[in-house]
């Protein structure tokens, strides 16, 4: 049994089921996705047409299981995927596709084979609820079918949210039909930097693209289809100039702004007039009508506090309303916010840094800067959803040496992401369970095309599936497992990292980048959460 | 009626058939390849499930039609696919998706829609038998999951034939079990030009990737499954510098060679040893077992004989032979391919440069120096495929003026391409007969991403697509259909060149390219074809 993730409770029996060309399947009318699914996957590898019918795969409701949760058994001479909720049965179908040969995850034919699945009783569900992959979009577009792919490639590894990181100083990617130059002036950047921004060179070429409004409903409706829940981000009030370069009255300098064509934390925030609120709420409108999911996300991170400390109307209206700080004006604005989502029954997510200013009443905490956001947001009594940077954030670099392209921040091995517990130390049971599960992050700074995103992701994103999904803990098992993973990898043309380093064209000797020691990543976060206060 | 290529006879009805959720589709077994295509297909996107069953959608097998031809009625009351043969059927569904709401066109629901489609009688079939594109994956890796793509949107336009030019100087894109190095050595090459070669800049970024064997049988069942025809092209003589790389015993230098980074053509070719025959017999062994179809393309363009008309060998062989110069030198090499591809019941496709030793018997001819060469291999008695730069490359630029991307050779407008007719004029009905049809090329030298292939290839592709098929020649009536085809292009997520000009992220200000005149192309032409003998 090669599955990843790993399942909770497996038992390998004796023989085989080998499927025929007539094989029926059959599906609980609540759990017909999950046959359709199957249907529509394998048919294109295997030729099976598993047509309607009972005594081949049946998919079987059941109560009392967890929403995600399946059983599998397969013997000899039947195939039973058990659930509850159509998600368990996906899952199930999803773990019956990796028992069968590799060949399975191709999307046409490689020649006769014989289709067949070991023996076996299986018993599964996830740990936690929130296993999530956070993709940033804003710093390079991913076309909307890379994107589709994405999704699957979510769903494979039975993950279940896309963070979808939409806006930021270098990109706004979604269509707003009130504000045409969010898209129209936001959505692309006259160019950008070659390698780490420490080295100053740029590459003269522009870059951009948007999702529609359509293509939004598309990308969360084939989620959806899969199980995978789309987390929009519209970060707020930093992370803003593409927003402040199409509309210049949302920023605080008289004179107007470009795209930003420079990696890091920029000084351009958005002003706190009555206005920019009511735009955003207006952003926000747009966001509601797309998303359906609950959680939205705010954003809340990296707002450099210079400008506000400067501005006139902010120190004003730090002065009005009594609050200590510019950190206290970024939580009060922030609150109009995350106000306005909860009372259309929505949860607004906000990455930790709003802890600094005080967080505001119902919001989740994207914990990003290590454990002690997450403990100390969690006590606080906030649902919180972890992404330590130094073990989740998959644009740092994979392995030491010169060979890994664009080498930022620490090392995060794939040992080290399939060691990840998502819960920091020290909470209670009742502070635990507030901890809804992670996210691995895939920050796009410097993976400029779906090519290094695969890179990037794969096979980390194989791992930390297994730590949210199974907790499993034996690397080398899990090294025993992958070797037959990467085959399915291949089938479905993703382009991992090997095992023994990039390959030759997967090296980027032309982008120089910045690499760190863990120690200083950890002085780095050490001093960011100095000072927080809680 | 927007269906693009426009149907050769097409009577508009009155009203319209509505789909409801439970609209049944049946199909002839022989056509159920249609009926799944259909099904899976719309699914997605609107939610419909077609489920088996009459009074609905019928594809029905009628006697006497083209394997290619269709007719496709539809009433208020029912629609009804007719056709001969599978790819007939075929045909019929993809206009029938043609008839829907563009919104057909995504991987999932985009909201509420009734689904319909205008009552019409449609009667089709194609003026010619091969419709192609060339995708160059050797100057510009494609990706696997991309050409699986290209091959969707190849079909949705009904072309047939993808012409896969697997091998060039700059990289060898086939796994070779026999001679792994092609790929370990020849996939990849150390940087790239930036824009045209004129200007000598480089990038500095590695290049590379290829298909495995496995990688190919899917893609050409994936191809199959659409009625589409892979024709690898394994280029010989010249183009070879990436397999000279890897085995440098098949060149004529003492000094071993790099993967080409340079664009142009070069001046490294095959040596004529009976070894460099042998080992390219081998390779076609492992060409013949991956790719089922009839034609394989095995290059014979752009072979400078500097090396030659130098090496003591070949001088010999052109003695020893009995043969006039060097160009006769390549006819001898080249029909050791011929003969082989013949002789196990394949067709060998060649592009026109063999005619100047003299074209071998049983050769197909490509055609891409204009209507002379096409004229002179039809008059010879030879197959043709034409495929006129000028008028079929859409790596040349679309628009005069300085914002089209890498702009190179002359303007191709949509117009131009609208407008191409394949035969060219002065031949008899029996030597129009030897025209078998058309290819549109994709070369990549300056097309450096599956989002620039896009821009490149759309719309000019549905222009060409109406040329061969149907030949019609109304450009404005195809601006209006293009209007709506513009939206199915959205919906599939194709970066089309917009008509009032690229995106500003479509642009290349980073890479200038080296435009030349229509009369510049044509004296070039003139001079290159000036010495035919025949």
């Amino acid at each position: 049994m090669t599955t990843i993730p790993l399942p909770a409770g497996l038992v390998p029996g004796e023989g085989q089921f080998t499927f025929t060309s007539g094989t029926p399947l059959t599906a609980d009318p609540a759990l017909s996705r999950a046959a359709a699914w199957l249907r529509g996957t394998l048919l294109p590898a295997t030729g099976l047409q598993l047509p309607e019918g009972t005594g081949g795969v049946e998919i079987r409701r059941v109560e009392g299981l967890g929403p995600e949760e399946y059983r599998l058994t397969a013997t000899a001479d039947s195939v039973l995927i058990e659930a509850t909720g159509p998600a368990g049965a996906f899952y199930g179908a999803q773990t019956l596709r990796q028992l069968l040969d590799p060949a399975a995850f191709r999307a046409g034919r490689t020649g006769e084979r014989v289709w067949s699945v070991p023996a076996v009783r299986v018993a599964d569900a996830p740990r936690y609820g929130w296993r999530g992959c956070l993709i940033d979009v804003a710093r390079h577009f991913l076309p909307k079918n890379d994107l589709l792919r994405y999704i699957d490639l979510l769903a494979a590894h039975k993950l279940n949210v896309l963070h979808l990181h939409l806006t930021d100083d270098q990109g706004w990617r979604l269509e707003i039909r009130k504000y045409p130059r969010l898209t129209e002036v936001g959505a692309w950047r006259r160019e950008s930097p070659v390698g780490s921004i420490v080295h100053r060179t740029f590459d003269g070429r522009p870059h951009g693209g948007y999702y529609t409004q359509d293509d939004i409903r598309e990308i969360v409706a084939y989620a959806a289809d899969r199980f995978v829940t789309v987390v929009p981000e519209v970060d707020l009030p930093g992370h803003t100039q593409a927003a402040i370069a199409a509309y210049p009255e949302l920023g605080n300098l008289a004179t107007p702004l470009d795209v930003r064509t420079e990696w890091g934390v920029g000084q351009n925030v958005l002003n706190v007039s009555d206005e920019t609120i009511a735009f955003f709420t207006d952003v926000l409108d747009e966001v509601l009508e797309l998303f359906p999911g609950e959680y939205v996300c705010v954003g809340g991170d990296e707002v450099p506090k210079t400008q506000w400390n400067e501005s006139v109307p902010a120190k004003e209206r730090i002065r009005e309303l009594g609050l200590r700080d510019a950190d206290e004006l970024q939580t009060w604005f922030m609150r109009h916010f995350t106000d306005y989502l909860l009372a259309r029954g929505r949860r607004p997510l906000a990455w930790d840094e709003l802890m600094e200013g005080g967080l505001p009443e119902g919001v989740t905490v994207a914990a990003w800067r290590g454990g002690k956001c997450a403990a100390l947001a969690a006590r606080s009594g906030h649902e919180v959803v972890v992404s330590p940077f130094a073990e989740t954030y998959l644009d740092f670099r994979q392995a030491e040496g010169g060979g890994e392209p664009v080498p930022i921040g620490s090392v995060t091995s794939l040992n080290a992401v399939h060691a990840f517990d998502p819960v920091p130390g020290g909470l209670t049971e009742e502070e635990r369970g507030r901890v809804l599960g992670a996210q691995a992050a895939l920050w796009t700074e410097h993976i400029d095309s779906p090519r290094l995103l695969d890179y990037m992701a794969f096979p980390r994103l194989a791992a930390f599936a297994e730590a949210v999904w199974s907790g499993e803990r034996d690397f080398e098992d899990f090294l025993g497992r992958l070797a037959v993973h990467e085959k399915r990898l291949d089938a479905l043309g993703v382009e991992y990292r090997p095992a023994a380093g990039p390959h030759p064209w997967q090296r980027r000797p032309d982008a120089p980048g910045n690499p760190r020691s863990r120690a200083e990543i950890d002085g780095k976060l050490a001093a960011w959460t100095a000072n927080l206060r809680f």
